[in-house]
């Protein structure tokens, strides 16, 4: 495989909150990219800020900015008493700082590692996903399905979450690339959360603030 | 065609308020294009700001300033009493991410997404535009009339809005490309409006804030 | 000709108040240019700010700021008690927004419309004008009067206004250019405020804002 994009397959044993797994696609092939949100202390009133630290392009960039204002009008939905999005200092980081990442698709994990900040709860354990995600929550196909898989089994993710338009491209994966690990298939980004958030609930692992 | 522009023909059923289907043209042919308004909470008082994403060239990033400013200045038509555009933070959106768009041929369906977004309305389904609008709201031409008849066909349009000035264009279009498809002629964007508000409005699906 | 740098030749019938008709000069010949001025609800107390469109280049920058500063100082004179200019959000454009464009000469041009904003006076029809204009109005020669002159007729303009330095050019020009439409020569902006809002003002069309 040549140099490793990412020095380690599984950076965590198990994702604190505002932490969520991403599988990414290089000239080297697929590797698991962690999406880590924080959120500072002294924000000013009515301003909300978000730095982004990771060396990433501008179509990703562009995508931290389409995952916060998702991130915040989802949270308004779940939780209209939630002030957490109304005036904060957010972080964005995307290890290794060193490695050059960029494209859109890891807009549902950005929104995800957001929502499980806000929320204050880690993600269901060994999920890993990828897909673009629109402004009104439209999950895009992507691509590199195949080498994110191998990605995704090298790290033990157990379950991942892909686009509904690359069902094709699963399907067409062969056997032992495709066994051990159990597809879910998002069309919007209601089915991520659900996945993430909702569905297996038990093997999640709630963290009082 | 070679590699499509965008990924899916028609990314949205029912295209819910805020959002409006415009047309590209691009060196592989037509495409659909939607442009995706949201509000976000937390707005400085007496301050407006529109963040834009989707590797917008610099002519689209200006017509998104000329819509901005048309449709406030409609809205106070609409509604002396709607405060909706005095104070708010929004965010337009035009997926897919990672392609790069320009030229100015989306401002009738940017000003149209954002009244909608503002009106919290849907606008008439199965409706797709192309045209430049002016800060006064003159509909101009533009150019790949009968590509972007093609790709508005392809994702299921059934009437297609487009400036007056290209008349001429669409009656050159062969009867295999025009069939099946009502053209409405702009001149000014209050066509525009009266074609997606207005008529056929038993079509449209009003949804409660 | 070639390629039509802008795509009609007349794009008003009538221009309402804050538009006014210019005449640009490109290697492909004259053609008119509108420059639109809107102004927008919402202005913070005692900020003035004007947003410009239209791919316009540096030197046409310069002159819109040019002209705003002298439009503000030349409304205290003609009406001390306006308030128009002390608390606004402006927006000028020039369609067509993917035409680059530049160049000091619209700069009487862009005064005027600025007036006719504040004043909330359509200027006198079928007038168009070409003068680049200095912080104290004192309007000074351009280039292109045969090209401009040619195309203000084809957009049936009957009164063009011109620098005075620019008399030999309009001296020198063919009778078949020249009949038809009457020159009017400027040396300061007075001279270009007299045409367009007091002289042939039977032919204004005056709207209640």
């Amino acid at each position: 495989l040549g140099k490793k994009p990412f020095a380690k397959e599984r950076l965590f044993d198990l994702t604190p909150p505002g932490i969520a797994t991403g599988l990414a696609w290089t000239s080297m092939g697929g590797a698991t990219l962690y999406i880590e949100c924080v959120r500072i202390e002294g924000a000013t009133e009515n301003n909300v800020t978000l730095k982004v630290t990771g060396q990433l392009g501008d179509v990703m960039k562009e995508s931290t900015d389409i995952a916060l204002s998702y991130a915040r009008n989802y949270m308004k939905q779940l939780d209209p008493s939630s002030k957490f999005f109304d005036a904060c200092s957010l972080h964005m980081h995307v290890p290794e700082g060193a490695t050059p990442k960029d494209g859109p698709s890891a807009g549902c994990t950005m929104v995800t590692a957001l929502l499980s900040l806000a929320l204050n709860r880690s993600i269901r354990q060994h999920v890993a996903m990828t897909g673009e995600v629109t402004l009104t929550g439209q999950v895009l196909p992507v691509g590199g399905i195949r080498e994110k898989t191998i990605a995704a089994k090298r790290a033990g993710v157990k379950d991942i979450i892909l686009p509904d338009g690359n069902r094709k491209d699963w399907d067409e994966l062969p056997d032992h690339v495709s066994k051990d690990i159990t597809p879910h298939f998002a069309q919007h980004y209601d089915d991520v959360y659900r996945i993430c958030f909702t569905e297996g609930s038990s093997e999640g692992i709630e963290k009082e603030g």
